[in-house]
Order: C-alpha cells, then structure tokens, then sequence
C-alpha cells in the first residue's frame, strides 16, 4: 500500500509510549460545539492507496467506537488485522487500487489523535477527564482538517458503519460541498433512550473501578481501571450481536463438566464474553470510552435542525447510499428507513438496502457478500458519475 | 388479609437484623441437585387469604428473580407497595376473597429464606459464596415443603411471571399430581444465551467491585458491594423495558440545562437508571443475586426430559395458561408459543395469549387489563372445574 506524503504545514510527532502513529498537527486546533478551544489538534490517520492527479478518488472511512485508523494493515497494538479488511483492500469493494482511502482515528480517541490519553498542553500530563466533551460534529471538523491538510478539496465519498455512519450524516448535513457520495451504514440519526441507557451502563461501570479514580488513573503508571472498562466492553459486546448470532456460537453449551458452581463461567458464552472484555482493556483507554461514548449519546442530527431531519439535507446534491441489517437490533432498520424518509423529503439521491442477515448490528464488519457487492456498485457508480 | 396459622411442626425463628419474616424451619432441610445436602431449610412466606375446608382453593405465587414473598402489603424494607398488588387483592384477577394465596421467598434469596446472607450452620457467619448453587428445581421443592406443611397437597394454581414461571413450568413437570393448574407467564422453557450472556455482566460487575472482596464483604458490617450490584441492576433493568418505554419515560430529554459534560449523568434516563441502581442495593443481597442468576442460567426443562421439552409434561392432567407480551424481547412470544407447542404435542390442556403492550417484559407487573382479565377468568374456570 502506499501512503500519502505529509505536506510541510504538518510536523510528524514524537512516537507515543506504545506505538509510533502517522500524525499531523494542526497548530490552531479547533472551536469545539462545548465552546472550548482546542489546540493544537493532533489527527493520527493512515491512508491506502494513491491519491491521482485530479484528487477525486479520496474516499474517507469514518471508523465506529472501539475502531481506530487502522483500517486495512495488522494493527499495532494488537498484531490482528485491520477491523475493515473484509470491505477494503486491492478488488475489494472499498478498492484500493481505485481509490485513495483515508482513515483517522477521531477526536477523543486513543491511538494517537487528541484525547484524554494525550498530554494536556502545559500540563505534562495526559488530559484524562479534563478532555473537553467532544461531538461527532466536532470529529467531522477534526477530518476536515486532515482531508484538507491532504489537499483534497472534494471527497469521492465519505462512508462508514455504527459511530462511523453518524460522523458521515454529519459531513454531508455541515460540509455537502465536500461530499461527492455517502454511504451511512448500520447506524442512525439519533441515539435511541436505549442505546443511550446501555451507554450509561458502560459508563458506570467504568467510574465504579476504583482504579478508575475518578479519571485519574494515568498518576500510577501501568494502572488501567480493567474490571470496570471490561465490564462496560461485555455488555456492549451483547448489543452488537444477534440473539441468533450468540446462540450459534455458544447455544447453552457448558464448558466443561456439567459442573454446578457460580464462582466459575461455566457458559461458553460467559467464557467468550469475559475474554473479550480483557482483550479490549489492553487497546482501548477508559476515558476514551467514556468520552466517545458520550459523543454518541448526544448526537441528534435532527436537532441541530430545528428538529427537522430533512432540513440537515436540503437541497443537498451528495447521492447517498443507505444500509441496514436485518438482525440488527441496535440500530434497527426502522432507523434507516427514518433516514431514507428524510432523505427523500430533501429531495436527495438515496439508495437503500436492507441486508438480511442474522450476525446482528456487527455484519456491517463481517462476511455480507450482498452487502459487500451493493456498497463496490455504489461507489464504483459514483465514481464514474463523477469522472474519477 | 388472614395469614395462615403456623403449624407446631415448624418453628418460628428469631428476626433477622433488619426484619422479622415469617418463616417455617425445616430440620431435614432438602438434597438438592448438586449433590449437597442443605439443612436445616427455612422458608420465609406470606399468605393471603383463606383456606377453604376442602383446601382446595389453594393459588401459590412465583417470584421472580428481585422479587419476594411480599406479594400484596407493604414490602418491610423498602415501604413500597407489593409487587404485585394489581393482580393479587380481594376482587382482583387473583382474589384474595376466593382464593388461598401463598408466596415464599425462593431458595437462595435474601428475604429470610435459606440463603447466602443467612448463617452457614455451625460457622457463625452467612453462607456467602460458600452457599451450595441451587436450580429452579431445588426452589421449587423448597416451595413443596412450604406447601404439604400448610396441609394442602393440591394446589388449584402456580402462577408466576419470567423467573416465576420458570419455578411454575418446573412444579408442573415434577409435581403435576399437585398442581391442578398452571400459569406460566412472560417466561420460557430455558434461559436463552442472550439472557445468559447479560446475567453474565451483572455477576461479572459484581465481583469486579472490591468491596465484594469474593463474596466475604459481610466481614465487615455495613460493606456491601453496591457499585457492583447497581451496574447489575442497570442492565438488568434495560432489558425488562421495551425501547417504546424507555423512549415515553425518557426519549432523549437532558436533565437540567444542555451542559456538555460527560461527568455528569446529563440524559434522564441515565439519571433514572443510576437511582435504580443505587435503591436497589438497600434491598438486594449481592451472593443472593449471583446465585438465583445462575439458576435461571441453567434452567433447560428439556434437558431435564432428555432434550425433549414435551416429555417434561407427558401424561399431565394439568391445565395450562400461557401469556406473553409482544415488546417483550427478555421472553420473546416465541419461547412462549415454543412451550406451548410442546404442551401441544403432550395433549396437555392449554390456552395461550399473547398481549398486545409496549411495556416490554414488565408488563406482566404492570397495569394490563387484557392480560389481568384472562389470567382472572382462566383462575375463576379452574375453580369452578376443581368445585372449588
């Protein structure tokens, strides 16, 4: 893969105590939606494929909670491969033999972006909760940063699942112009009561930890708040699957002897469940959690307009791709179809496909051949509607 | 409300150090399914009612998973109402005018029955996690030791909702000699992995709070893992309301002003959900909770029957009520027509409703005139056959 020069305005950073990321600054950072001023801005990003000499084949992959700029490559911190390497790739449906693929890791993250894990400035500290609350409004800024910093005036198409569907209505509600094509998937214009209620359930899990300590944790080095932040990735870990999904891993199989005892987890789920937490507490940083979560929590397209959806697409000419999932019971169909209405009451150019599939709100990362094909047709249609 | 007289055979034991339930002691206590032998055995009741001389207007009632014998009066503890006071009461769907209604607190519970916080015999400290693990079945002889001392060895009904009517499916398969009718409501055959895997979460924050110190925090008075126990409670209470009902009670509506700050629980439903939480740990033992977790868990009434759910009720004379409630996604419809579909296969006598609602699982406590009319006429209809 080959990745896009930095231009001089951004310095490269000093690698961080884990991984050296590929960042830029942006000296000036940005207003946030809270009011706070935040600067500099650091955006870690990686990019695959070649940018061509029109820059009109940039397409910008907006990444969901947990995920990172990682996209198509083993990723660092865990040595697994890259969370969307199924989609994006040489011939794969995001081609990166085609395409100029762009992927940061968003405000407020954790591997290598501004966020509560970096150093606040002056401090010689890391932020923890003193990070300033952060929207998917103020993430889309962050990219708009990088995208521009990268020298592309105009994005093929901006396209991403869950979180990663959020930040793209966001760009194509506050920078259409930027926007050629947009593919929000698997995802919705609002967090529901309930999605939000899980959240919290996460949340509270994490500042239970008293090695939480009340955000704190960074003063003693090597201390992560594990249990709670473990925890909150198990309950999270249940909403992104079928119930069909669970039971066809696990079913009710024991593991092990038929042994009666409430000390150990006997359930395969269980077992599953508990070594997914643990596996998650050594990438992700809580307060991350904690922040982008929130994020999420409080995004609400329709009320940044009046409480009007289609009023964040009038007279939009971005053409839109929409995708849902059958199983998905996080963000259900019925939310995309609120889209696709809103969509078509501003009079925009929308697409939507609903996949069936019993893998739950997770398909959109898995095998989905039907779903795989409907998102290279867009985009290669696009494309070409463009001239790129 | 007349409760029933105490027998001499069972002794009335001094109260506790909160309050003095009423309660039956059995010496010879019970072998239960793991092999251990617990005893003696006390059962803490109420009654409602009065029994008939025949004894045979005799109506026991299942708890579920937080719930207790304080079916219908003042719960001691907190001072709310019963659980259950829109159904149980003198000319309500279970009357107490007509019938004999009897409530126990479950094996492994905390309400005074035999159960982790009560003292381990000979050791002058509770149970705790040394406590044995117990099924719905050891609840349910437990109930039938409750019963025969009460001198009825038939009972007109078993009634009970989610994890009650697990405890009503399993009297009816072990006991059908005694119960004359059945009312297995908003429940299931076997706990699915999805319930599985979100008891999993709750058992996995209560043991990732320090202060549960592994199960030993009734060391020190006063110590309670309530951080712990509170995040179990939140999301076990997310999947007892349907998203309609989280959305009515809650939808996205900020609690005071728009502050963006993810420090404070901004979101009503956060609010709602953490005082959930934190009540609930005044009233609940956290061993209690793991343990009656996990005898929802490993309920499979067709494994008992060799993976045959209608072997379980071959031959029964018993007459079956079936209800479930559409937004209820805990115990989807589909489990109950599953039940009754091997009721079927058994010739057993059954109906079956499902009630349109958007309360989701809590329905089945709540104010649903459809549901309380068919459950009141199916009792009345059991009566009359019986001449009770």
């Amino acid at each position: 893969m080959n990745q896009a020069s930095n231009p001089a305005s951004a310095s490269v950073l000093a690698p961080t105590a884990e991984v050296e990321h590929q960042r830029a600054r942006f000296p000036d950072g940005l207003a946030l939606d809270c009011g706070a001023v935040l600067a500099p801005v650091d955006v870690a990003y990686r990019t695959y494929g070649t940018l061509n000499a029109a820059r009109s084949n940039a397409v910008l992959v907006c990444h969901a909670l947990t995920g990172d700029q990682y996209l198509a490559e083993t990723q660092p911190v865990t040595g697994k491969p890259g969370w969307w390497e199924a989609i994006v790739g040489p011939g794969k449906p995001i081609d990166t033999d085609r395409y100029f693929v762009i992927c940061s890791n968003v405000l407020g993250g954790c591997m290598g972006t501004t966020g509560p894990r970096e150093e606040m400035p002056g401090e010689g500290r890391p932020w923890g909760t003193d990070f300033p609350s952060v929207t998917i409004r103020d993430m889309v800024r962050t990219q708009k940063l990088l995208v521009e910093h990268l020298g592309i005036a105009r994005l093929l198409a901006v396209v991403g699942g869950s979180m990663g569907g959020m930040q793209v209505l966001e760009w194509a509600a506050t920078f259409p112009e930027m926007v050629f094509a947009a593919a929000p998937i698997a995802t919705a214009a609002h967090h529901s009561a309930q999605n939000i209620a899980f959240d919290e359930v996460g949340r509270a899990a994490i500042q239970a930890d008293p090695d939480w300590r009340g955000g704190r944790y960074f003063a003693e080095p090597g201390l992560v708040p594990a249990k709670g932040l473990s925890v909150a990735r198990m309950v999270a870990h249940i909403t992104y699957l079928s119930e069909q999904a669970l039971t066809r891993k696990f079913g009710r199989r024991l593991r092990g002897a038929s042994a009666l005892t409430f000390l150990e987890d006997v359930f395969e789920v269980e077992s599953y469940l508990r070594h997914q937490g643990s596996t998650f507490v050594r990438r992700f940083d809580a307060n991350s959690y904690l922040t982008i979560t929130r994020a999420m929590d409080y995004f609400d397209l329709a009320a940044e307009h009046g409480g009007d959806l289609s009023a964040a697409f009038r007279g939009t000419s971005t053409r839109f791709f929409v995708a849902s999932f059958t199983s998905d019971w996080l963000f259900p169909t019925e939310e995309s179809r609120t889209l696709v209405r809103a969509l078509n009451q501003a009079a925009a150019n929308v697409s939507f496909v609903e996949i069936t599939s019993d893998k739950g709100h997770d398909a959109f990362l898995l095998h989905e051949p039907e779903f795989h094909a409907a998102l290279g047709g867009f985009l290669k249609g696009a494309a070409a509607k463009l001239g790129a």
